[in-house]
């Protein structure tokens, strides 16, 4: 791959991650943006890049631009990114927005999305993170697979329509797996005793899923549907209608499916 | 600590983990019950023990045993579990049935709950899984610690209603959580992609709850409340008004919490 200039407009966790993984592939960063001032030093350090805390000082001759901000950011500071871009690939990182987020006057249109769950403080090994590029003519579809193909084995190019599908998988598979996990270390606060109890329990639960249909995996009250059990849990959660609510709606859905 | 006679009241998953486990620590198993022939004789097989199929024919004469039956068929079977074995330690291993599920006539009274979601088909790691222990009097809680201590590093005596508690919560973290997975899966199939695109972000996501508190780790659209994604999400749902209703559900409670 001929060497692009690369530049990241963003230094969130989905940029740390991403950026250190290039530079750790020896792909050099030119220019870190983020309108904080310690994110961009921070993310720029880290890559040997320059930064910036102000769109108009972003440079303009760079062959990528991946722009990794949240999806209401990029789209309110679209006019300030694009400007003075014309001939540059952009790429947003979004699960939701669509590759024609780009306005027309964005010529090469570009997502470079990895699926994944990115924290500052972790340092995921990007190697087996599913990553589906798009974008609007063959040669940046390449580009985009080349670059990604730089980091992790696992590219796929996808659709807008199909991208959005799989984000909301993800929310599932992630946000909402995660809130079970918030609702048991809430109980057990209340019940005095240590969330680390759960810790064998989810890594299990975890490990199932990487090997067996999560679906044959099920085990528990709701998937017998013993009403002793489910009758004595709705009782003990008296106190806490909300939780309550999910865990009978959850309960038939398990029995359901 | 002494030899005892052992004998286990089930073949199921956890009766299958826990006696192989007992097994690799050279701790004999005399005899196992299942009323499915096939199970008893495997798990028998496994750890080199008799077996019957017969609740008449269990012995009478061993110091402990370990009774591994669903809840329902616990309650159900009680007369013939017990006929006959005054003398010895009777442990049920559920986490919702208390202590004094065992009847007056049963003079000691146990229950060895090991928390972990078992199947036959994946062996786990005893080392670590929380162990509760609970019975009548102080020299069978000293025996039902060291019986524990002898598969796991991770042993506490628990009182029922506080087994009841961490039961409930581990359904949560556990069963509800596996099935957020299914949920996923059976987004991905209905749109023609693998569920194996999720497995990096579910073991990241597990992976973050070993470390940080899940409340603090929560990222996605709703702990941002981010309407226009979670719109777009309920649309996409729309011919699926039970995961609609989960999704909203969640989404709400995320961001309360």
């Amino acid at each position: 791959m001929k060497e692009n200039k690369i530049v990241f407009i963003g230094a969130g966790n989905l940029a740390t991650n991403l950026a250190e993984a290039f530079h750790d592939r020896h792909i050099k960063i030119a220019q870190i943006y983020s309108r904080t001032e310690d994110s961009a030093k921070t993310l720029a350090k880290a890559v040997e890049a320059d930064y910036t805390t102000e769109l108009e000082s972003v440079i303009n001759d760079a062959d990528i631009y991946i722009v990794a901000l949240k999806d209401d950011a990029l789209v309110e500071l679209m006019p300030q990114i694009i400007a003075g871009k014309e001939n540059a690939l952009m790429a947003h990182t979004s699960g939701s927005l669509p590759l024609n987020i780009w306005p027309d006057s964005v010529k090469r249109k570009g997502v470079f999305y990895p699926l994944q769950t990115f924290s500052k403080q972790r340092k995921v090994d990007f190697q087996n993170i599913p990553t589906f590029i798009e974008s609007n003519n063959s040669a940046d579809n390449q580009l985009l697979k080349e670059l990604a193909s730089s980091v992790t084995n696992n590219v796929s190019e996808l659709s807008s329509e199909k991208r959005r599908q799989i984000h909301l998988a993800a929310v599932f598979a992630c946000n909402f797996t995660n809130h079970m996990y918030a609702l048991a270390e809430k109980l057990l606060q209340q019940y005095g005793m240590p969330f680390s109890y759960m810790l064998p329990l989810i890594e299990e639960t975890e490990r199932k899923a990487q090997v067996l249909s999560p679906k044959e995996a099920q085990t528990g009250p709701a998937v017998r549907y013993d009403e002793k059990i489910i009758n004595k849990h709705l009782e003990l959660l008296s106190n806490e209608p909300e939780m309550q609510e999910i865990y009978k709606l959850i309960s038939k859905s398990i029995h359901k499916l």
